[in-house]
């Protein structure tokens, strides 16, 4: 299964890094290999500074040895050791009428002192942060996602778009980071669910991230934009630091086990701006973005 | 000591704020009073779009009640009120030549249920985050650091400099978020020390704040700077924003407890950049304040 999904994700970010470099049509993905010394490493793509994309990464990554002790304690293990691998994209494009796009999908197991598998699962998930809404963006993308978990179990669409709106929130600003999508986790062997049939839902969704999110940045990406638009997105671009900074566990957990610092933090928004007590005027787009974030809504 | 400490801070706060409205000469602090329900409250001041300051803030407040869970879990006590009031500071100027600033000063009690002080303590301090490293500023600022601290026992500069070192300190970029200063904690009675030789130290690096910073700003604001420069600047703020949100203790103890946001927050930088896997160049006047950043050195 390791060296299925393995493959599988370097076939997706080949797929999903061409696919983006067609629409931006002016910038390239900048590729950066890397080894992690205690095992195993990863291959980065960032494009910066193009015509549609402001900044974005696509990165893969396979890791391997000794489950670090801070992962051990979190996991409720001993001694293990373990491999993980999994392909993570963060795209901020420059007008802020197409929204950031986060995407994640991964693998974990970890073995026994015989190198038999003890524990084995898939995690993973695609949410749409908007700096204006277009509720029928929103719906494409909700739609898009519905259509890939329908396939395969019609509690997971429900079930996962709710864990989305549950993770990626913004606690102490009461308000969720964008309008969700999907977030699964833990995603083991169970009666119904052998890992190959995981293996075909989470691929499945992965296959779905191109088709959920390029026809809303062909839609939106030649419409004009003011200043003052653009300085709303670096606003709300603040809050995406604050979520990703304060509460996003693989953040962190990257950021304190020595992982490699510009991988993980390639999610960061290139243009960013904190303006103290900043509330959007009333009845504006702004304000209308700020309650779809606090209630979260049905959008398919 | 609770009330005169809490007056003491009043004080301070109208001392900084007037002195650096002077020093800016065009905007003036905006106050924002603000009650906590849980009892107490604080004076937000904050000074946006200034002639030398971009965006800063000077904040007292004093909140009292039972102890949060969290903070009883963190100081190893049970269900007890308690008091804390304190002074907090952070100034980022636009021209980068003139470092940011940051400077607290606090003070907690705790108390048995017959209201009886069960324990008390002091803590604080003043470091120093320069964007260009001027070495006779961090001179200066450190000179006057050491010239407090000296009045009261001359281990105080040695080991809250090296405290601040510690403390102020990217973990994840291997690199310290500026030259330092003082940074203490839990200053409790002593037999060499009593709450009121405590009060006295304090208050003492407290009235040093003004001394320690603005000639520094006077000697640079009018320092000319290119837009490369102001690049550079906005990315190391952004290792500022990367220190508040992951490592900083009050911080993430104030977003995690239902403090005020705005009033914590506002230490967060006006313009902020994340550049991916951005080095300075070889010789440059920027990988001198890394080199600097990475290895602190003795100032004084």
């Amino acid at each position: 299964m390791k060296d299925k999904f393995f493959k599988y994700i370097h076939e997706l970010q080949d797929a999903i890094t061409s696919k983006l470099e067609v629409v931006d049509s002016k910038a390239k993905f900048k590729e950066d290999l890397w080894e992690r010394p205690e095992g195993g490493g990863g291959r980065t793509r960032v494009i910066e500074n193009g015509n549609i994309f402001e900044k974005g990464g696509v990165n893969i990554s396979g890791v391997h040895g000794k489950l670090p002790k801070s992962m051990q304690a979190y996991f409720k293990v001993g001694d293990v050791d373990f491999f993980a691998c999994g392909l993570s994209l963060v795209i901020h494009p420059k007008n802020p009428m197409v929204p950031t796009v986060h995407a994640n999908w991964r693998y974990f197991e970890m073995y026994d002192e015989n190198g038999n598998i003890i524990d084995s699962w898939f995690g993973g998930g695609q949410d749409l942060t908007p700096y204006y809404l277009f509720e029928e963006d929103a719906k494409h993308f909700h739609q898009t996602c519905k259509t890939a978990c329908d396939k395969h179990n019609k509690e997971f669409y429900p079930t996962y778009k709710k864990r989305c709106d549950e993770y990626f929130y913004n606690t102490h600003r009461n308000e969720g980071r964008g309008v969700g999508g999907l977030f699964f986790d833990y995603c083991k062997a169970s009666e119904t669910m052998t890992m190959d049939r995981w293996f075909n839902f989470v691929t499945e969704v992965g296959n779905s991230f191109l088709e959920a999110y390029v026809p809303i940045v062909e839609k939106r990406k030649e419409l004009d934009y003011t200043n003052e638009q653009q300085n709303w997105q670096e606003i709300r671009r603040g809050r995406y630091v604050e979520f990703n900074l304060v509460h996003d566990k693989g953040t962190l957990f990257g950021l304190k086990t020595n992982g490699r610092i510009e991988s993980i933090l390639m999610s960061l928004p290139p243009h960013v701006q904190w303006v103290y007590d900043h509330h959007p005027e009333e009845g504006s787009e702004e304000e209308k973005l700020i309650e779809v974030l606090k209630n979260p809504v049905d959008w398919v």
